[in-house]
């Protein structure tokens, strides 16, 4: 009886929102109310009158599930509010991802940290979760020793705002782009990548050197990675031991369209880092607005949801 | 007195082929004919009468430079009638890169060897040239070990028809690509890095680990680039043995866009790999019509010419 969750999704109007609630509704769940900002309320997203996200919203205890695809200091400000109204809220900004006693979460690495929370759990990065689904069953038969990413990132990653401006372009003024917070020597995004990577696989050291471009394309987000690891990692059975992991689905040539409107990680391009001893370098690709955000949320629910203390 | 010179482009309807001429016009020279296939004679390219290339075209010994910008196939056909005829060939196809006698030629990183030639100069390809000159004065201050790059090529890299295809996209429709042959572990394009990249800069056993994509930008190739090396490398000595480096040009965040119309290689976002001890990472943009071929086949032009033996 998954209709019995009261769920809210708030942000129904930025680019993860609408696909939260279409995946939402395709899993049979009618207890959904849309919330985004004053300037959007009113709009319908998937049938559902939008209403005004304000502070007062989750005084009620009315929401049992809140998805916050919703700017950083948006989440800040609001999730307080929905913890303290009784919900549980999966947030997808960076407000509390690396926030002690926040479980940073993607279902099938390691799910079982959800448990542990305290009202938030925090859904990673999308260019963090196809990876750390990618890492996790390697890691645990061989050891990861170091990773190295370059990512091929979707405008959908950026939101609405950026999506329209890919669409305006035509094809004659598109670019590879940067459009992160500079510290002058990485992007946000890329410590992002290499902070929540430590925190959600439990390697606080591990070193990962990540370089981030946005490329003019709509949705799904692509990585090159080269890994080195403790024990040598044949690509016969890194493609054995990806085949088997859940969410994970092999393809010979991963690209962002393949991934595009899909759930799984596609996983591919499997093959001997000949620069390194052992070394290992495969592609993958994700729908960013699915399994990087809106289907991660939704799954940690249904983890959630499924592990709930039951009523004496 | 450039305009002595009689050269002749092949393949003058292509991707690369009205750059070339382009960048002739502009510095002077003006001898220079346009040849391309029979279904393309008659055309004209930067004003000039496009004839057709056909073995008996270079038989009258009237061209001294013949730069080759057309098709593996073609090259290997048309190429040996040049250089019988008494021209000297810089051949931007692929056909005779990796030749034993045929030099492949960077001017700012292995001129010299361009002066061995019998009748062919190589011209490498188009993601080869840009990294082998940001990584040439870095290995002769401290010694490459190890290579690792992603590349986000553009269409322009895949000739006209890969253009016109992207042209006729919409922002809605594009996606990361991969256009090359693939062996089952690695496409051609990534083999040309590696071998192109251990022939130029006299490493045979250079570890290089390329992935590559095409992504939809018209014009410039960038690469994420990870190395290692010898000897430690801080990223201010980077920066310094490259901003004194020919041919390069700092530049904070390098993107194809950037690149595209000029003639350096942009190289920026220079900083410690912090997963590898020594270890150094950047980024490179390059206009793939200009420096990635037309540019760097020009260059070796002039490299030969005042070079040229000078008459008893």
């Amino acid at each position: 009886m998954p209709a019995e969750q009261r769920i809210a999704v708030v942000g129904a109007t930025g680019a993860v929102g609408p696909v939260a609630i279409a995946l939402l509704q395709d899993r049979g769940y009618e207890n959904v109310r849309a919330f985004a900002s004053s300037r959007s309320a009113g709009k319908r997203v998937g049938g559902i009158v939008v209403e005004e996200a304000r502070p007062e919203t989750f005084a009620n205890g009315d929401i049992d599930y809140c998805l916050f695809s919703i700017g950083t200091p948006v989440s800040r400000e609001l999730v307080p509010h929905a913890v303290a109204g009784g919900a549980i809220c999966i947030d997808k900004s960076s407000a509390f991802r690396l926030t002690d006693g926040v479980p940073l979460v993607v279902p099938e690495v390691n799910g079982d940290r959800a448990l542990e929370h305290d009202g938030i759990v925090a859904n990673p990065n999308c260019s963090t979760i196809p990876l750390a689904c990618a890492l996790r069953p390697l890691h645990d038969a061989v050891g990861l020793r170091r990773v190295r990413v370059a990512t091929y990132q979707s405008a959908s990653g950026a939101g609405t705002d950026s999506m329209a401006r890919l669409r305006a372009q035509s094809t004659e003024e598109t670019d590879v782009s940067t459009d992160w917070e500079f510290d002058g020597e990485e992007f946000d995004e890329e410590a992002k990548l290499r902070d929540e990577m430590r925190k959600i696989l439990e390697l606080p050291a591990l070193p990962v050197s990540a370089t981030c471009f946005r490329v003019p394309v709509m949705i799904g987000h692509t990585e090159s990675v080269w890994i080195e690891t403790d024990e040598p990692l044949m690509p016969d059975q890194a493609r054995s031991l990806l085949a088997s992991a859940p969410g994970i689905r092999l393809e010979d040539v991963p690209t962002s369209g393949k991934a595009a409107g899909t759930d799984d990680v596609l996983v591919g391009r499997i093959r001997p880092d000949r620069s390194a001893e052992g070394g290992l370098t495969f592609v993958l690709s994700c729908d960013n607005l699915r399994k990087g955000a809106a289907l991660n949320a939704i799954q940690i629910m249904e983890l959630l949801h499924a592990h709930r203390p039951v009523a004496a």
